[in-house]
């Protein structure tokens, strides 16, 4: 029955759904950045007009869903399902903007990886039969996630060189059974990949293995090599992380080559912004891929990417008994046939 | 395209799936409750042999995924797919339960809506020839809850009568694409609703509009009305909760009868064990469902059954911040043929 799987993990969509239309919101710290001019918005406002940095996060999701529905032609009640999460406890980051959007909703956890779970989610979801039109969507605003993983934001705590810098961004994508593309044409879920790094300021080289582990998988099951691709963009992995994985193919023999990228690499100025170890969060590569990546799509920079966003599955309390960091990474194949 | 849906928001499964096992486990205080008798495993240890009540949690979702393959025979690389989640921030729950499975996975959260949402996503993706077999899990620990979501635990605090008790409890299915039923052969995905309530101490009367909305829209997209099934069983709403949905029915002129049911009123004793407005928690309609539920329809005490728990997406960050409670809830239609 499990007829749309080739391989062991990978789907191949029978009926390739297309990007309808996307969005994406950043910070300050985003437009000054290098990718500013792939932003559909950008405000200086920390607080995106809300009152709070929990209620600033809700507000992007519901800004980057209403400006991509607007792009698309279309109103909330055309859409099937959405599928959105984030970093915040209990994801209120997308609870609380949706609340009033009266979408079926389906919420997702998947940290960093979730702007590629709900990609893939959405696309099996068209794929099947089960939705004409579905919104991918997720988020990350740098002062939530200091104030909930590390140390309230007016300390001013220092930073290890390993250190990535949580994106204050969002990004969504509607995806439907039919449209210009580029198109969703295979997905593989991730597994559970541990090493037991436990350095919660190394993310990096704990998801590292993760994102070797699916792509592997993906070249395996597809029986591609990665020359055939324009190019394979990690999501938050940053240098140290973004390096792991280039080694981990070499010893295989691979040679990740020069279209090996990662969105926490390109999302701020390394020199001029000094976010040592790159960006992250769950918006970083859904602010890269919904402005940069398929913009550049559209405009043929790229005939086929390998999206692969990973997510480190800690919590502070896992970190404070002394648990290492279960991380993921779902890999999506976009094509612009 | 999307060929599968019936009316506006329910989805009729071409090839309903099967559930080819199911196994639960509860705690100390479910095995004092009417249904410990349907119980796989009772473990009066409220830590399961680990040292923290987190790890506790895990290790719940680890016994009941490994007794539910057993009983169907499986190891854990049968399975093409793992949809789970839990209460936890991060949902460390699920993420450390699975980090050695090497199973695919993609993670939720739905809060108490969860085992709703992890069988109706892992049923579309059997139906959609995406994978054979998937595993639908979640849990919820009263220690863990307690102290996340309230008050240290040993601090004693009273409780409101309107508060529940968060079941120390986990549940698992295993869906198959053939398999001796039950089956699973509608769901209806639930959108957010928020009437405003704020009392974090009663989560029923914030969850019972989401239940009725999602719960009238599966009846009327499927044409059917509440006598047409054996059971209708909420998740957790509670006594209060239970009884504003009823009357919300009644107003539209529907009796819901007798067979309107709560299963956070089944799974404990309510003179004996006195839990107030009744259990919740992911873990209780995972248990109930795992267990008492699916049990019963294989003796053929009910034909078909409507599945619908609901959750609550606040955070406590979020009552603080002085917000309503958004809830959801989700629907699946069992079927013993």
């Amino acid at each position: 029955m499990n007829k749309k799987r080739i391989g062991q993990r990978t789907v191949a969509l029978a009926h390739p759904p297309s990007v309808l239309s996307y969005a994406n919101i950043g910070g300050k710290v985003e437009k000054e950045g290098p990718l500013s001019a792939y932003f559909d918005e950008l405000d200086e406002d920390s607080f995106f007009g809300e009152k709070t940095w929990e209620k600033a996060e809700s507000a992007m999701q519901k800004r980057v869903l209403a400006r991509a529905l607007a792009q698309a032609g279309l109103k909330p009640k055309d859409l099937d399902y959405i599928l959105a999460g984030d970093l915040l406890n209990q994801c209120i980051g997308s609870s609380f903007s949706l609340r009033d959007s009266g979408v079926p909703f389906y919420g997702l956890y998947g940290a960093c990886s979730t702007m590629g779970e709900s990609l893939s989610l959405a696309a099996m979801l068209i794929d099947g039969g089960f939705a004409s039109k579905a919104a991918a969507m997720t988020s990350s605003h740098f002062c939530t996630a200091e104030r909930q993983y590390r140390m309230p934001v007016p300390y001013g705590s220092q930073r290890t060189p390993t250190a990535q810098w949580t994106a204050t961004a969002a990004g969504c994508t509607i995806l439907s059974d039919e449209g210009p593309g580029p198109y969703i044409t295979h997905v593989t879920c991730g597994k559970i990949v541990d090493k037991g790094v436990s350095d919660a300021n190394n993310m990096g080289a704990a998801m590292a293995p993760a994102a070797y582990d699916t792509l592997s998988a993906f070249f395996r099951d597809t029986g591609t090599k990665p020359q055939d691709y324009g190019l394979i963009i990690t999501g938050d992995l940053g240098e140290l992380g973004h390096s792991i994985v280039r080694d981990f193919f070499a010893k295989d023999g691979i040679d990740l080559g020069t279209h090996f990228q990662d969105c926490g690499m390109l999302l701020y100025d390394r020199e001029k912004q000094d976010m040592h170890a790159g960006g992250s969060g769950c918006g970083c590569s859904a602010a890269v891929l919904n402005g940069y990546l398929l913009s550049e799509m559209r405009r043929g920079k790229w005939k086929r990417i390998v999206f692969a966003p990973t997510g480190a599955l800690l919590s502070p309390t896992s970190s404070f008994q002394g648990e290492s960091i279960p991380s993921i990474c779902h890999v999506v194949c976009i094509s612009a046939e």
